[in-house]
């Protein structure tokens, strides 16, 4: 497929958004919102043709053996739809970022200068089979002033097509560039790793999906990359832990959710009540489905399988738990730095002190003193739907939303100042 | 030299970078201000051991044909050396960035959610033959609750090994680890690299120094990076400038200093005011000693060069200029976006119009109106020094200080809540 375009139809079509990000750059909000309301409007209205896109793309799924897994988040319905225009028009209430001021300073001299918000231009993301993905981002995109290239799962491909082709059309009917938003999946398997070197005409390359395809884009991109989504995430359950809060936290965080990256993968308990907690924690996770790995006996003989084969790094994703004990605080922190992926980490206890200590030493994006890792999420934070969440320290960490697809710029006025 | 070491005294280094990372970030400000201070002292009481290890670097440099300018950075004299200390002692008067809360909410379930900025860890830097990098890094660094691991030029060796290990001492006496500033030149050639794939011990990567040594960072690197540098610089001169405003901005811009990157390389004048304003300016360059460059005749038959091989993208870095004639503002927009390199340019008008029109869709780290643009300096700035000038706009843009080399957390704080 690929090869029967011209090798500079791919340039050209960056070189489209890059164009319609100068326009979005000095868009009004007020009609970068009325663009994301037209694609509310515009995806229910498109409803029949989105279903029978995606029916087809399940029926090809289901002949080449995607899981049931993959199937159900490739699948929309009518209730789904109308899901996804409720968190467009959702986003369209969010306050713009654009212009925001940052930073402001006299210089002696009477220069001023003032650091503001601006869209960082073009944005890439590349990301599996769900087209929920792909309403989302776009409109993330033109809440925050950018173009956005979209290189979706090939599982998803006629879906994606139809809900690209409606978006173009209700951006334009807003008076914005079609090219706002622009789907790379015609150009294959190609098209992801030339975004990958599109330094110059992409600004930002957001990887979303497994662990793979993360490792991939960080290795061979020359665009600035966000890493998102691994997460090997940790309930400590310290000695001034309440036991109640604890199970309670435990369960939530395995169980209400298992397919994603802020559900929980290890719990560490202190030694000093390991006797009673660890064999209460096991007993509650078997009881609601969960398998407690360990890598030796537990307190209280309970039945445990042994790790996996990346031991303590392991990403279950699954009804799947492993519980260590630990010996104090110290020792905790140490294991959630080392085995960790920075995302999401949590203490149970009643100790402020152990707290505090907690918080600023375990080295990750979001860290939780008697919450539920689940509470890692966009949406939850309040910023509307989201990018994803950064496991990087670089320029984003934790969820992305509309502030984290921002640049920033510098604007000096003067009176004709020169350096002595 | 790289082959006599055991291939894991490297990865062992950056695991002494990284546990004196944990133990700067939770180090109060007083103590890092005072480990500064302390460098202050330690630089100037080693002043003579300094000098000879210069001397050494110097005339190892002059025997294998260094350049002249080259030379003269990498000089170090008494009153260089008191001038680090001096920038040392300025940047420990800074307020301390940790710990800052940038964002904050609470949830209706009684989540409490803080963003609060915090050290990104272990920063890697790659740069040349300059040795004030090496101290300005070091303190900046410190300065922002991180560890710091140099790799500097081969031709400053013997001065860099001198100047680091009187700061390791002195880093020491203030009770931090002495891994706080690492130098890796020992590993020679194969240090650069390992560094740039040192994803999950390394942080960040600043390369600082040629276009070449920034492309090849940026191609081969997966830690995260900020490229610094490259500045083709622009002054647009309006038909509404002030032409003896725009005929000192133009000279200060281009003649201040040449080999920076904030200096000026191409002046485009309105085409209304071309049969006037070209000439003025051609002249004064000219007899400032600039040497004009244009890609063809220039109203008023003003003596020029041809362009340089990289045309409207050369960063000349000498006393040369391009001058040429845009049809209006906008053509002067899309000319700097162009050819630009997204670092420092200025308009210089008295339309308020053109000039929020100029400083609103010129896509550089810093837009000017009627200043010059070598103004755009972290000292300038009030950042105390700086790291480099970012012309990225993933994570900072512009001039970075201490800020700059920060991240992020979010701490939530809660009394049990589950996710529903």
């Amino acid at each position: 497929m690929a090869a029967e375009l011209p090798t500079d139809d791919f340039d050209a079509l960056l070189t489209d958004s890059q164009r319609a990000s100068r326009a979005l750059g000095v868009a009004p909000a007020p009609q970068r919102h009325a663009a994301i309301l037209a694609i509310a409007e515009a995806i229910e209205a498109a409803s029949d043709d989105i279903l029978a896109a995606n029916a087809a793309d399940l029926e090809r799924g289901r002949g080449t053996g995607l899981a049931e897994g993959m199937l159900d988040r490739l699948l929309l319905d009518r209730e789904r739809i109308a899901g996804l225009a409720a968190a467009a028009r959702q986003l369209a209430e969010l306050p713009d970022p654009i212009g925001e001021v940052l930073r402001q300073r006299t210089l002696p001299n009477g220069l001023d200068l003032t650091e503001v918000r601006v869209p960082f231009g073009v944005i890439g993301v590349i990301y599996e089979a769900r087209p929920n993905v792909t309403v989302d981002l776009a409109c993330i995109a033109l809440g925050s002033g950018n173009a956005v290239v979209l290189r979706g799962g090939s599982a998803a491909e006629q879906t994606n097509a139809v809900l690209v082709e409606a978006m173009q059309g209700a951006i334009e009917a807003a008076g914005l560039p079609r090219a706002s938003v622009q789907t790379i999946d015609r150009f294959g398997r190609d098209g992801a790793g030339r975004l990958m070197r599109a330094r110059g005409l992409v600004d930002l390359l957001v990887p979303r999906g497994s662990a793979a395809l993360i490792e991939r884009v960080v290795t061979e991109s020359t665009v600035p990359v966000i890493e998102t989504g691994a997460g090997v995430v940790h309930a400590f359950v310290d000695r001034a832990a309440q036991l109640p809060m604890a199970l309670e936290i435990v369960l939530n965080a395995k169980t209400q959710r298992t397919s994603v990256c802020n559900a929980l993968e290890t719990v560490l308990v202190h030694r000093d009540i390991a006797d009673t907690a660890v064999p209460a924690l096991a007993e509650a996770l078997q009881q609601a489905g969960v398998t407690v790995h360990a890598d030796g006996p537990l307190p209280g003989a309970a039945r445990t399988e042994p790790l996996g084969e990346s031991g303590w790094s392991t990403e279950h994703l699954s009804m799947d738990v492993a519980i260590g004990v630990v010996d104090d605080l110290d020792a905790a922190i140490e294991h959630i730095n080392r085995y960790g992926t920075h995302h999401t980490d949590t203490i149970v206890t009643e100790d402020a002190d152990a707290a505090g200590t907690f918080l600023a030493q375990v080295d990750s994006a979001v860290v939780m003193h008697n919450a539920s890792t689940r509470f890692t999420d966009g949406g939850e934070f309040g910023f509307g739907a989201e990018v994803g969440i950064s496991t990087q320290k670089s320029h984003a960490r934790g969820p992305m939303g509309l502030t984290e697809l921002t640049s920033t710029k510098w604007i000096v006025r003067g009176t004709g100042q020169v350096r002595a």
